[in-house]
């Protein structure tokens, strides 16, 4: 049984935490390796898009932007030079659609967060682009729950210890709710707090963690979906 | 003769107030326009590229990602889709050049940051990628001079309200520093805070602001460079 009694501060992740982002990517990865079918196989597509994109991650961070620019960078390699620019016009196309997706909630988002904002002091921390992050959450119509939105360049420990000192958040009245067990669970457990994981269907190759790389002594929930939170807070 | 003698806080612009930006992006450009010498004139490209950056600004923000679809995007269209992809793979490698630059700090920052540290909480406000930005700053070496860095998605004048709120800084205990009148000195005085103008030698075209726009009764100091501030505070 895991206390929760000293929490204050909750801290949302929120792609596949908040709203649907992840069904985005493969969804433009599937596009993706349709138009550049008379190359290469669907999978061997997948696997060089996925390589690059970890090639680049240093340089790039995450976000759109930088997917759309390896998309372009594995085009042309895959192709040895053969794609056209008509192709790598409809890539630049099919990440710019992806920029301007509406933001689809995830059941019960609004239920939970207008239960826990008025005993709990809310905040966003997520990662990814700044400008497309809050826009999304501009769309969202969440913003109003939030006392801080944070965007992180990475959800490394030093990230999130950084950021609590600079919220005057004690750690261990912090609890982190995501998707992510690599980025929104485990490098809290490490710095003293705590962090609940609701799995989304879909996780990015990069995100996945081994089950060996959860320490035993980790103690942290996994619950089905948001409004479990209900229950516990 | 403006008082400065109730500030607290200085912030600091980053591109091209703290290091050189601007040049490498002119850099850049003209590179751009001699791999696409065969399709249009220098003048041509410079503007279509521009328009091109105007056009996707909403979308992708300020930073290098950005520019370089951006470019991309332009070597198409302007070319009538007749552009290599070898040309398109020189244009990516240009914007990885870009991000991966050493940091070139501009004449007297190390010193006058070293006069001003001990006595005002110095701050640097900058717009531009996330990450990109950290990166800049970590190479620079100047992190240890200041107690927050904020990159934001923009510089007007609610951006910086909302920040000097969230850092509790009062708006009339508060100077910026920078290159920019339109985003480091002008949404400033709009609030009622103090800025100091230090142009650098290059200005793109979208910061440009008439000096009609700067109503008379707004008083700012321009200087020559950073070191100039030693004799202000």
């Amino acid at each position: 049984m895991i206390d929760y009694s000293a929490i204050r501060t909750i801290g949302f992740d929120a792609d596949d935490t908040l709203w649907v982002n992840e069904t985005y990517f493969r969804e433009t990865e599937d596009k993706f390796a349709a138009l550049l079918q008379e190359f290469e196989t669907k999978n061997k597509i997948d696997n060089e898009l996925f390589a690059k994109e970890m090639e680049n991650l240093a340089l790039y961070g995450y976000g759109v932007k930088g997917f759309m620019l390896s998309m372009l960078e594995t085009a042309i390699e895959l192709s040895s030079g053969q794609v056209n620019s008509q192709t790598l016009s409809k890539i630049i196309g099919m990440g710019k659609e992806m920029i301007e997706k509406p933001v689809e909630l995830l059941d019960g988002v609004e239920e939970v967060l207008q239960y826990l904002a008025p005993n709990y002091r809310l905040i966003v921390m997520t990662k990814g682009d700044l400008l497309d992050q809050e826009r999304k959450l501009q769309k969202s119509g969440l913003s109003k729950y939030f006392q801080h939105v944070e965007v992180l360049s990475d959800k490394k420990e030093k990230n999130y210890s950084d950021l609590l000192m600079h919220l005057q958040i004690e750690v261990d009245e912090f609890v982190m709710i995501g998707n992510s067990l690599k980025s929104d669970v485990l490098p809290l457990l490490n710095i003293g707090s705590k962090a609940i994981h609701i799995p989304f269907h879909t996780t990015w190759a990069h995100e996945e963690v081994s089950e060996k790389e959860i320490d035993k002594d980790h103690h942290y929930l996994k619950i089905e979906g948001l409004t479990q939170l209900k229950a516990l807070f």
